[in-house]
């Protein structure tokens, strides 16, 4: 609870400032601006670019873009990033790109439009161009592109004394690192070595001696999620980056990784919603609007096909009106079943917890979870629906229409993801849809098919 | 794509590898499992022992237990963990928790019952066992069960030098240390050095001289969701953890933010789906069927009120009985639109990006893009709806509904969130129920009120 309260006050704290910094920018105050921003992390000052207001964000940054540098830049969302780096004046662009490892470079360059990017290519020095722009020959979404191409080796055979001089004689290492990467005269990566134990050992000691065994290599073409994947799982903290001949090209690091993993939760979550991918709370009304019209468009027509089965019980409805009182009851409750079983099977599927190994036990699990679930809640709504219109049969109708519905939600919560899986699509994508629309149709199925033959 | 066949490939080299062991287990063939199980790291071994049933786990574990290591029980998912530990002979759980870092200790014992607790606590050597009872005295969910209390210091005043000769000394140190943090004689971190610098530094130079600017603390009561934020936001290795009087008790490590980051976002993704927390694909049916079971009631009650709210309408109904077939069609669409809004403001309060300064434009943007997106189905809707039906009232009744309906939608799924916060409740706990009531009451209310007005 106190900690709860932190937060809020915290929130409270950072909407005081931001009101600060927008009454100093209508105010034209350059000064005032800049000694209320000059406290903040890099990664704040992009949070408070993309909270404020386009306009707002226009006026400050006319005030005040000298002072953004590579970092700031690396941290704001894509969806604004675009329009701040050409408000910025060539230089400063420049500057701040000069400063970034090559990763952070790739990871902005990435989103930018062709004449963006040139902008930003011409302003690297020749070495950081060319690893920029082989960086970017490698697809999208692969380990290539997330990689610094920075790295600290040292050849197999030295020992550690000769790793420490030759640390303190570099003229630039990167930014972080947290292994020396061993490799052989070829540039083959044979083993890494932590620097806690470069640190702890004496300098006779040959690095070959204290290799680490969690060492794992991935090739530059492999899939980010699944870096991704490897960082979580095995607990890394920087993987080596090889190219097709299995020669070093470069190093990933975990908080790279870790932001790979929140894109990847992010996608999975916003996708189950019917949310386009690129959505961002910066983004203006109109892109709002776009990114979820689609859903709402093909939605329109999955929920045409219930009411076309629907309109063919029109005689059962208008003979006994109740039903159509009741039968969203049952299409309703099939689909909260539905999204339970969709949102654990496409975790799984996330986390690789649902395998083929394993597949047939969990299918089997939610079809026997969903007989008894549908038959809890078929005794709870058969009763009532029974006792208040003093008709059994319609309590009768009502519990086995919510049996049959269940079922088929649970199947088709887990169904519908593992076969997109199996196709390989992403299981999260348009999952929500049929398998909402499939409770939909065959609720709506089940208790007015039911109900025509029982009841009338 | 062939990323994506990697990944099945895996998969079936995997499905192939438990089918081996298992009809190694069935054989009772030991040494055949204990070289199936070798190369595998203690994460993938978790995962297997997750994967297979109960009784497949419970024969795998009596031919195999001694193999069991530290790494193992501290990777196994908390839902079978009681289940194995309890199945493994004392001595093999008491060797493998001494292997722990006390993070790791913590983190097994946090989950079970008392005798199996005290079991583990006994076998623990005393430093180890002061230092996990101390953690233990701090709440769950806090930065104090994160921690290790394994940490890597150095006075104030050290060279280089100095410290690397410590370090050669040093008889026992943490498995995995990034920094060495300074701290004052009394033990208050004044700041900490990378690794990286003090390898890369002369031994004469101070460590106060190279001191990193991303310092930062955290007290031992900050909630472990603050922690993976920071982690996240400021891209830190590692971060220092302080008691009330600011005196260093511990560290916490990226990889174990890492994974709070990962458990928080599967529980707003499960929580919005309305599963309970604790769900995971290792359990059996009664508990799969137990977690989801409250959010079914409670759906089946709030659909009862739609149900009610259209049993007013049933001498409306009666006249035009195509009525029950179309209103459906509005009540899912703002289900749809519901949801949508909903998992964009859950993402953006949990990475803080909906804060107190952009609130009221978020809830302007939504009601904007509602209204729009209303304007565009209201078309297509009322559109197919006149010219199926020869009827232009009917038409426009569908896409008045459909508008109102949006803006409920756009509404409810930012607003509610939003409140829960304010209320310091989890922003994703029970939305989904609350928001599709309110689209699906309202739904109906305005198609079939507007329908009883404009066409009766």
């Amino acid at each position: 609870m106190s900690d709860e309260m932190a937060v809020m006050d915290e929130d409270e704290v950072h909407a005081d400032r931001v009101e600060a910094i927008l009454a100093a920018v209508e105010a034209g105050d350059a000064d005032r601006v800049t000694e209320l921003m000059e406290p903040l992390h890099a990664a704040d000052i992009a949070d408070l670019l993309e909270q404020i207001g386009g306009a707002d964000r226009r006026a400050l940054l006319a005030l005040w873009s000298g002072e953004i540098d590579g970092e700031i830049l690396s941290e704001i969302d894509e969806s604004i990033r675009e329009e701040v780096i050409e408000s910025l004046p060539r230089e400063v662009v420049a500057e701040a790109m000069r400063e970034l490892d090559t990763d952070d470079v790739v990871d902005i360059l990435e989103d930018l439009e062709r004449p963006a990017q040139d902008l930003i290519l011409d302003s690297l020095e020749l070495a950081d161009r060319v690893a920029v722009q082989k960086a970017l020959s490698y697809p999208e979404y692969t380990a290539g592109r997330l990689m610094q191409r920075e790295v600290v080796v040292a050849p197999e055979h030295w020992t550690v004394g000769e790793t420490i001089d030759y640390l303190r004689e570099a003229e630039s290492l990167p930014d972080q690192f947290y292994h020396v990467i061993l490799v052989d005269p070829r540039m083959k990566p044979v083993g890494y070595v932590t620097l806690g134990r470069l640190l702890s050992s004496r300098r006779v000691v040959a690095l070959k001696e204290i290799l680490e065994d969690t060492y794992r290599t991935v090739p530059a073409t492999e899939a980010e999620a699944d870096v991704a994947y490897m960082f979580n799982q095995y607990h890394l903290i920087s993987m080596p980056v090889v190219d097709d001949s299995n020669r070093l090209v470069g190093v990933i690091t975990i908080d790279d990784a870790m932001n790979v993993l929140d894109e990847e939760h992010e996608q999975d979550m916003l996708r189950l919603a019917g949310v386009g991918d690129e959505s961002s709370l910066s983004d203006g009304v109109w892109a709002t609007a776009k990114q979820r019209l689609p859903w709402l468009v093909v939605n329109l027509f999955t929920a045409s096909i219930s009411a076309f089965v629907i309109s063919r019980f029109e005689s059962t409805i208008a003979s006994l009106v109740t039903l159509a009182a009741l039968m969203p009851i049952v299409a309703s409750t099939g689909g909260i079943a539905g999204t339970q079983s969709l949102a654990v099977a496409v975790r799984a599927l996330a986390t690789r917890s649902l395998t083929s190994a394993n597949a047939k036990r969990v299918v089997l699990r939610e079809l026997i979870g969903g007989l008894l679930n549908g038959l809890a809640l078929a005794c709870i709504l058969g009763l009532a629906g029974a006792s208040i219109f003093g008709d059994w049969k319609l309590g009768l109708v009502l519990g086995a229409a919510m049996i049959t519905n269940q079922l088929v939600a649970a199947m088709g919560g887990v169904l519908v993801p593992l076969g997109l899986h199996r196709l390989k699509l992403d299981p999260a994508l348009a999952s929500g849809t049929f398998v909402t629309t499939l409770t939909d149709v065959l609720g709506y199925l089940a208790f007015l098919g039911l109900a025509s033959l029982v009841l009338l």
